[in-house]
């Protein structure tokens, strides 16, 4: 399988990670990204401009490989169901990804297949939102195209009706939490299954993405077990063959419910590259080329911050106070090859590993305060 | 420094790992090698083919970029003295890489620097050799060009001396040794310095190149001491920027003996891309852009074994056994982007970590029995 040709739906950063981790066993990549700028462009072995969600483009993308993947959700599943059905290889097969592309029936599937989460009640309209206001406070969630943040609203009370989507979604009962967690599973077309250890997320307050991590959760055991075991289920509800990210919330009472779910490497698990024995993306390859799975061990504490684009600058990125962390021990830059910063726009990482927690939250705190990305 | 435009000189094996560290910071890499094959072509954001040894190819190569670093000594010092005279940052330095170029000023250097080394007679050709058969068992080394094992005689006896090169070498005392170490240091333009942890090399019987190595080196501690003194007090007298590559005999009265050194990333460190906090090839970028160096602290003992074209067998490569290889935790090969094998070709590496040595042997026994580069 090692020598097989494959190809990469997307060209941002976690396909740059998947291409860096695949130098290792000569992996013959293609990726496929609409934009001449995208961030696999420069070490791609071959680099092909094209939308991912035109029918043609990505099927005349997909038949001249062997194994297809991918590294965003928005594509022409048509053409990779058609790809398919030629025989090639597509993981997460596209059945995953039509289920998980659209809020609505992921959240079905959960509840068909016992696995925990939220209530939530199906809107086509903003007025069908509006009629369940007995339901609030609640999230009004898109059912497609959400990502990063974005097609996800607070409402809190009839006041915030406005804010729903006037577009099929769902509304999803306000839980209250404690925590967000995320475990990510991996499973291969053989059946194998490895879990990699739970990690505790910490949101930005407005942006609805993650600003930084810690691995593993401060969380008991029993907590932990439980949240492996629903990743595992649900990893396995699916069939999946590749990674699926699970988002979890865990509440006061000690009940985890499933957020949401990706069918691919994930914010989540950027650390994996520096913490543990594989990482997320050489396993993802392991997962989706059916090889056996790798080892999910951490060599220590690791936590990981989302380096975004500072707010009010846009124009040629510029990373502020660099030469100062790369004093610091243990602390793992990464950045994206995105040569223009926007407010808020993901433009790398930093994993930091240290003996233990409160060291861990002072490197954080560190890098909060003396890294920026802005431009010139 | 991290926006310098970069040049390495030289696309092979070592090249390839330096552009994969490379890809964490964005670092804008060219390369230069003449095979249009060369590992890094696919890779590299931007690779030129053409010679390295001739002035006008290294000169118009480098003329256009701010730092420039070597995979290989074998290039076209002139060259580089000229772009540093014009202000390019050349590391290492053209003067280091010219004494190092040539075994007989690298010996001398030893010298006169009191720095430990066998004994050795600096020869013009094979009847010099020959007037000095009280001098034997000795090596005889060539003096320029040797490189992969190389470049190099035993000559035992009267009887051998036909071996000896009709070039300018020098004849080195065979010293009974016990063991081969290496340590590799890094040194900033600052002057900062810091070395990898002693690794224990063992060399093919016949090839003269490491078959295998063991991290940390099984030795006592003032040993030990004595050898990171020792590539320590090398890499300050040579006042290098970058990475200096330290090969050491131990003797059997624990005298500690300078064999050779590289002025570049090296394949006794190449286990420390999975090992280490900081790879050498991180730590080789930090050293040569002057930033802060990385802690070189292992996560605990690892191996590397060297896979080499099985002897036979020439054309394309097939790696045998890779799916059972996979199945072992904790093991990670990385193959070398050649197309092509050739007996005893380095085709790639397994880097092995486990608990003990003895765990560590077993695989290492596992890997040179189940694992072949051979052509279909």
């Amino acid at each position: 399988m090692l020598s097989s040709r494959i190809g990469i739906l997307g060209g941002g950063q976690l396909g740059l990670m998947l291409l860096q981790a695949a130098i290792d066993w000569n992996l013959d990549i293609h990726v496929l990204d609409p934009d001449p700028e995208a961030p696999c462009r420069k070490i791609a072995p071959k680099f092909t401009q094209g939308s991912l969600q035109d029918f043609d483009t990505v099927y005349n993308f997909g038949k001249h490989l062997d194994v297809i993947t991918i590294e965003i959700e928005k594509v022409n599943v048509e053409a990779l169901e058609k790809l398919e059905a030629e025989g090639k290889h597509i993981y997460p097969q596209p059945s995953v990804i039509r289920l998980i592309q659209d809020k609505r029936t992921q959240k079905q599937f959960y509840l068909d297949n016992n696995l925990p989460t939220a209530e939530f009640i199906l809107t086509e309209n903003r007025n069908d939102v509006a009629s369940h206001s007995d339901f609030l406070p609640a999230f009004h969630k898109l059912g497609r195209d959400g990502y990063d943040g974005r097609g996800v609203q607070r409402i809190a009370t009839e006041a915030d009706l406005n804010k729903a989507f006037d577009q099929p979604g769902l509304l999803e009962k306000a839980v209250p939490f404690e925590k967000e967690l995320a475990v990510i599973v991996a499973r291969n077309p053989s059946g194998e299954v490895e879990t990699f250890p739970t990690v505790e997320m910490v949101f930005h307050p407005e942006l609805n993405l993650v600003e930084y991590l810690f691995a593993p959760a401060d969380i008991n055991e029993a907590v932990d077990k439980k949240a492996q075991e629903i990743a595992r289920k649900t990893a396995e509800a699916f069939e999946i063959a590749g990674l699926l990210a699970v988002e979890l919330f865990l509440t006061a009472e000690g009940e985890i419910l499933i957020n949401e779910v990706a069918p691919r490497p994930h914010n989540s698990g950027h650390h994996t590259i520096k913490a543990n024995v594989t990482s997320q993306y050489e396993q993802h390859w392991r997962a989706i080329l059916n090889l056996p799975l790798g080892s999910t061990k951490a060599y220590g504490p690791s936590a990981m911050v989302n380096l975004l684009g500072e707010d009010g600058y846009e124009g040629p990125a510029v990373y502020e106070g660099m030469d100062k962390l790369l004093e610091t021990k243990q602390v793992f830059p990464f950045l994206y090859w995105k040569a223009i910063t926007k407010p808020f726009r993901k433009m790398g990482h930093i994993t930091i590993m240290d003996e233990n927690i409160e060291a861990l939250k002072e490197k954080v705190t560190f890098i909060k305060n003396n890294i920026r990305v802005i431009s010139k």
